[in-house]
C-alpha cells in the first residue's frame, strides 16, 4: 500500500492546505528566494537594459531519469540555453509543474532539488511557479514546463531581420552529436548492451557568453535540440537564404552514438542534443572563436565543420566521408518521441 | 478511421517539417506577431521602467469547453489576472503546450483562436511557445502553460514586504462566487437540470487598473481561484497578521451556483473562480473604488464585504446570514480536481 503522505494526492492541487505545505516543503526549500518567497502571484522583478529575451519550454521526457541528468535538470539547462542563443544573459525562470496523483514526493524532491543545483550554478533564479495536479492517468507522471527571462547587455549577436549571414562564413559546433537522444534510448533498454555514454544535458550560457566576446558579431547561434543539427542547419540555409556546405569529416564523433545510430538505422545528425550549439561566424572570427570554445569543457571538441557558401541557396550539401556530396534534408518523421 | 492529417500526430512534435508546419498554420496564423514571427530561440522584448512583473501557469482544465470559456481563454485569462493584481500591465505572453497524440487539429485551432481573441482584447502579445506531443494515454487531451510577463508602471499596489493592511480597511469583492467551478461541474454532466450559469473566465486587468487609480494606495489584491475566496481571505489574515471580519449578507450571490453548491454540500466561498478579484483598500477610498467598480460589466456586483480588524489576528471570522459568527477554516481537501 502506497504511504500515502510520500505521495502526490489531488488534494495537492487544489490551492489549500496540502497544495501550501507541498509549496512551502520542496519548491520555495529548493529554489529559495526573496522574489519567490514573496509568493505573490507574480515575481516583481529589477530588469536592467531596454530589452530582455523570454522563452519558454515544455518538458515531458520519458524516463524522467537518465545518465547524465533527469527531467529536472533539462528543464533549467534547455530554457537558459534558449537565453543564452539569443545573445542574452540568463536571470530569471518560472516552473510550472504538472504532476501526476501518486507520484512519490522524494523523487520530486530529487527532480526540484537538481533544479535548483543547476540554477544555483548558471547564477539564475527560479521566481515563480504553479504546480497542477491531475488524476492517475491522465497525464505521465510529471511534465515541467520552465519559461526564462534573460538581460541583453550587449548584442554581440545578429538577430530577426538583422540576421547577417554570408559567404565564406564558417559554421562552428562545440562537440559530437547526438549524445542526450541516444542516451534516453539507452536508458529505455532496447540496447543489450552497456555503455558509458551520458546525456550532453548542460547550460551552455558560459561558454556562449564567450564565443559572443570573441567574434565580431556572430552571424547566428542555436542550440541543436529535437531534430539534431541538421535541422538547425536546414534553418539558417532557409533562413537566410544561403547555402551550407558541411564537412563530414571534421564533425566531432561519439563511437558510442555511432554505433548506437547504426544499429537503429538513425543518422546521429539527426538526433537530440541538449549541450550543442551551432554558430556562424565570420571567417576572419572563426580561429579566436574556436580557440575560447577549446578552453571550455562544453566546447573542448569544438571544431570549424562548413561554411556558408553562395551556391545552392536554401540547402545543406554534405560532404560525405565517403568522398560524395549529397543534401542533409529537413526532417520528415522520426522515432524518437518524448525525447525532451 | 482517423483523418490523421487532421490529427496531431507524434511527428508533430519531433522538430522537424510537420511541427514547422503546425506552427506555422496555426500558431503564427493566430498569434501573428514580429516578436513570435521571427521564430528565435527567444523573443527579444522591449521594457520599460526599472521593475517587470512574471508569472506563470499550467492548464489542465477538464473539460476543455465550458459555458463562457474553454482552456486557452482560461489560459490567457488566468495569467493576465496574476499579472494584473501585481499591479502590472500585462504585455507579453508565453504559450506552451503539450498534445496528446491524436487530438483533433481543428478543436486545437478553436482553442488557439480563444487565445489569440483574448490577447488581442487585453492588448498583449503572444511572443513565444513550444509545443510538445506525447503519445496516446500519455496526458489528457491538451494542456497548456501560459508564463507572461507585466510592466510597472505606478506602483499603487503594497507588495512583498511592503504589504500595508491595517484594521478598518475595507474587503472588496467584484461579484458572486464559485461560478466557474461550478460551470465545470455542470459541463462534466453531474446535474440532472439545466441552467444558464456560465463561468466567470475574463481579463479583470481593464477593472483592475481602474481600481488602482481609484484607491490611494491599495493594500493588497489577489484574483480568487482555486481554494476560491475563502482562501484568499486566509492568506490576507496569515500574511499580514491581522483578522478578518466578513458579512455573509453582503457577499453577492448567484443563485444557479448557490443551488449547484447545496445539492453537492459544498460552500461558494472556497470554488474556484476565473473572474473574481478581493481587494483590501483603506476605509476612505473604500466608496471611490466601488463606484469605479460598479461601472465596469466585471465590476457591477461588486460589493463591500467586511474589513479588517485588530482581533482574532490571523483568522476570518464569517459573519453568518444566520446570524452566528465562524472562522472561514482554511481549505483540507475537496472535490474539484482539474478546474483550471
Amino acid at each position: 500500500m502506497k504511504d500515502t503522505a510520500r505521495h502526490i494526492s489531488i488534494h495537492h492541487g487544489n490551492g489549500g492546505v496540502r497544495m501550501k505545505a507541498l509549496i512551502d516543503d520542496i519548491f520555495l526549500h529548493a529554489f529559495d528566494n526573496d522574489f519567490l518567497n514573496n509568493q505573490s502571484d507574480s515575481a516583481i522583478l529589477p530588469v536592467t537594459g531596454k530589452n530582455i529575451a523570454f522563452t519558454t519550454d515544455s518538458f515531458v521526457v520519458d524516463p524522467l531519469f537518465f545518465p547524465g541528468g533527469n527531467i529536472g535538470k533539462l528543464a533549467v539547462c534547455g530554457t537558459l540555453n534558449d537565453l543564452a542563443v539569443s545573445g542574452a544573459r540568463p536571470i530569471y525562470l518560472s516552473a510550472g509543474f504538472i504532476i501526476e496523483e501518486g507520484f512519490n514526493i522524494r523523487t520530486l524532491e530529487r527532480i526540484v532539488h537538481s533544479m535548483a543545483k543547476e540554477a544555483a550554478v548558471s547564477g539564475v533564479k527560479i521566481v515563480t511557479g504553479d504546480t497542477k495536479v491531475v488524476n492517475s492517468g491522465k497525464c505521465d507522471k510529471i511534465f515541467i514546463n520552465t519559461s526564462g527571462i534573460g538581460l541583453i547587455d550587449d548584442m554581440h549577436l545578429s538577430i530577426g531581420s538583422g540576421i547577417r549571414v554570408k559567404s565564406g562564413d564558417k559554421i562552428l559546433l562545440n562537440g559530437p552529436p547526438g549524445e542526450h537522444g541516444m542516451a534516453i534510448m539507452q536508458t529505455r533498454g532496447i540496447f543489450n548492451f552497456k555503455s558509458n555514454l551520458k546525456s550532453d544535458c548542460v547550460s551552455l550560457s558560459p561558454l556562449i557568453k564567450r564565443m559572443l566576446k570573441a567574434s565580431g558579431r556572430m552571424g547566428f547561434l542555436r542550440d541543436a535540440t529535437r531534430g539534431g543539427i541538421a535541422t538547425v542547419l536546414n534553418e539558417i540555409a532557409g533562413k537566410c537564404n544561403v547555402g551550407l556546405e558541411v564537412d563530414e569529416t571534421c564533425i566531432p564523433v561519439n563511437t558510442d552514438v555511432r554505433v548506437m545510430c547504426e544499429l537503429l538505422g538513425f543518422d546521429p545528425l539527426y538526433i537530440a542534443n541538449e549541450g550543442k550549439v551551432i554558430a556562424v561566424v565570420d571567417d576572419s572570427d572563426a580561429d579566436d572563436v574556436l580557440k575560447v570554445m577549446h578552453k571550455m569543457k562544453t566546447g573542448k571538441n569544438a571544431a570549424i565543420i562548413g561554411e556558408v557558401t553562395s551556391d545552392h541557396k536554401g540547402k545543406t550539401v554534405l560532404k560525405t566521408s565517403a568522398g560524395g556530396k549529397r543534401i542533409l534534408d529537413e526532417l520528415v518523421g522520426d522515432q524518437l518521441p518524448r525525447i525532451c
